[in-house]
């Protein structure tokens, strides 16, 4: 039998990633769609989410695809009401915000699953089993693309909340924080921040455990999500944001489902077991960044 | 009897706060300092903090009054160690290396103190008290003060990590995160940033619930440590940076000791009962801050 799920916030990611991993998998049926702009054909559409709440009591799973900003007070309406809730990364504009709806869910008995879309990427599983026994001894990612690719025209990105470069970047820190055996933390950054923008468009992170980042957005060419983690003399490579691994220079065996089928097929599972998943370490990293980082002006950003 | 303690960094608060505390209280025994610069007549004195934990295993107490940054290597040695921890506000420069010590302290079995010397001012208790069953419904803060006086010279607080204005402004947010009966989260945030330094001198914050705050860092004359909470027709008023207090315009009941003895008061409780106490929720808020706020830079500053 498969679950009713609403998505609320019919935008690009939605298009690409959501409607297609729920209507493809049999454990689901996208039953409503809230949104001021788009819709999903033959699905009921809402453009109030209030509305959606009254009219579908037999939804009882809400999918927030809405920017970090607004998503919180759709987040604590739908826990208010009993709905399991998963919200796209990053899970909100604040970690208090987060903790208070971790909070909500765990006294209204339901899920919430702050989603990381890349820890679900196909070679992320067989890194994480590699390192489980080992010390990491060092390591770099790398992490650069093309905002104008990625997020044309979206200003949005490049104001207070939209966390800039490290939109990307906490997909390379959700990796990072799901493989590691024992945790790292920040000890120095240097952001770089056009000088008509307020968040940066460049970072260089460091952090304990010899691990080093270089987060861009103005990539032109061939596109890179790459990190490697050293252990000794042992060699982790994960390419293609996650989606490749090798281990000592051989191929790992990969995970079946692409990222969006996976979250969904989690969820799935969390709901099956009555719990929730709520990791903020990666937007912990990224807290840290902004708070200990070292800003420096760049060039002038225009899309 | 008397448990023996070791201070970590004689500067400017250990001299004014700590050891006179600490001196002052039947409980404690000054057993040992170390520090680069300064000692305490009459008090073992090490400058290399291995070689006291290698030569002074009776003292199994540590209080950190370091800055924020190199905090963390000594508080993780001395947890390796079996050594009890008080850290000074804040517990550290990121939020992740905080939360790495809190698990450290668990599995060796050993008490860690994220101490917030406001908390312990003499109205807190009885505003937390009046609070505890009401619900706010608005407020304000006002914290201004003047960083020459205060913290004359110290370039360091405008360097990154150094928090800027947020060094006294996590004062008020230790004050708030106490005394509310429920937790708010930071809706928006304007930090004034000095065009030569890299942290804010002045912030202007808003969280829900209708609290707002202002911190300043250029307050001529007197200075200001202030906080107003509104719960329906209900009205508390901490002053003097929460040692004094109102409560619908009567003076409330305050505690007896001075912060810092209150603090070393309450860090015996917590060895006696074998407790950890590391609430992060006012760092929380600076990150968040720091995240999500937008910065507009104001006139260069000098001391």
């Amino acid at each position: 039998m498969s679950r009713k799920i609403c998505l609320v916030g019919i935008g690009k990611i939605a298009q690409d990633q959501h409607v297609p991993s729920i209507t493809a998998s049999p454990d689901w049926e996208l039953a409503a769609t809230v949104s001021r702009a788009g819709s999903v054909g033959g699905v009921q559409a809402f453009d109030d989410f209030d509305a959606f709440l009254a009219e579908r009591p037999d939804v009882d799973v809400v999918s927030l695809c809405l920017p970090p900003v607004p998503r919180f007070a759709y987040a604590a309406r739908a826990i208010a009401v009993g709905r399991h809730v998963m919200l796209e990364k990053p899970p909100g504009a604040t970690l208090a915000e987060v903790q208070r709806l971790d909070s909500m869910a765990r006294a209204a008995g339901v899920t919430l699953f702050a989603s990381w879309h890349s820890r679900m990427a196909k070679g992320v599983a067989a890194a994480k089993a590699f390192l489980a026994d080992k010390t990491v001894t060092g390591g770099h990612i790398d992490w650069r693309e093309n905002v104008r690719q990625w997020h044309p025209g979206q200003d949005w990105v490049f104001e207070p909340g939209g966390m800039g470069v490290f939109d990307p970047g906490s997909n390379a820190l959700s990796i990072l924080t799901e493989v590691l055996p024992q945790p790292v933390h920040l000890t120095g950054a240097e952001l770089g921040v056009p000088g008509n923008r307020q968040t940066p468009i460049h970072a260089e992170l460091t952090f304990t455990g010899g691990i080093t980042a270089t987060f861009d957005w103005l990539k032109k060419g061939e596109q890179l999500w790459e990190m490697t983690l050293e252990a000794g003399a042992d060699r982790v490579h994960l390419t293609e944001g996650g989606n490749a691994c090798t281990i000592n220079g051989a191929s790992a065996a990969l995970t079946d489902l692409d990222e969006y089928p996976a979250l969904y097929a989690h969820l799935t599972g969390l709901l099956d077991r009555g719990a929730s998943d709520v990791d903020l370490s990666p937007m912990v990293h990224v807290s840290d960044a902004m708070t200990l980082g070292r800003r420096v002006s760049v060039a002038d950003f225009a899309f």
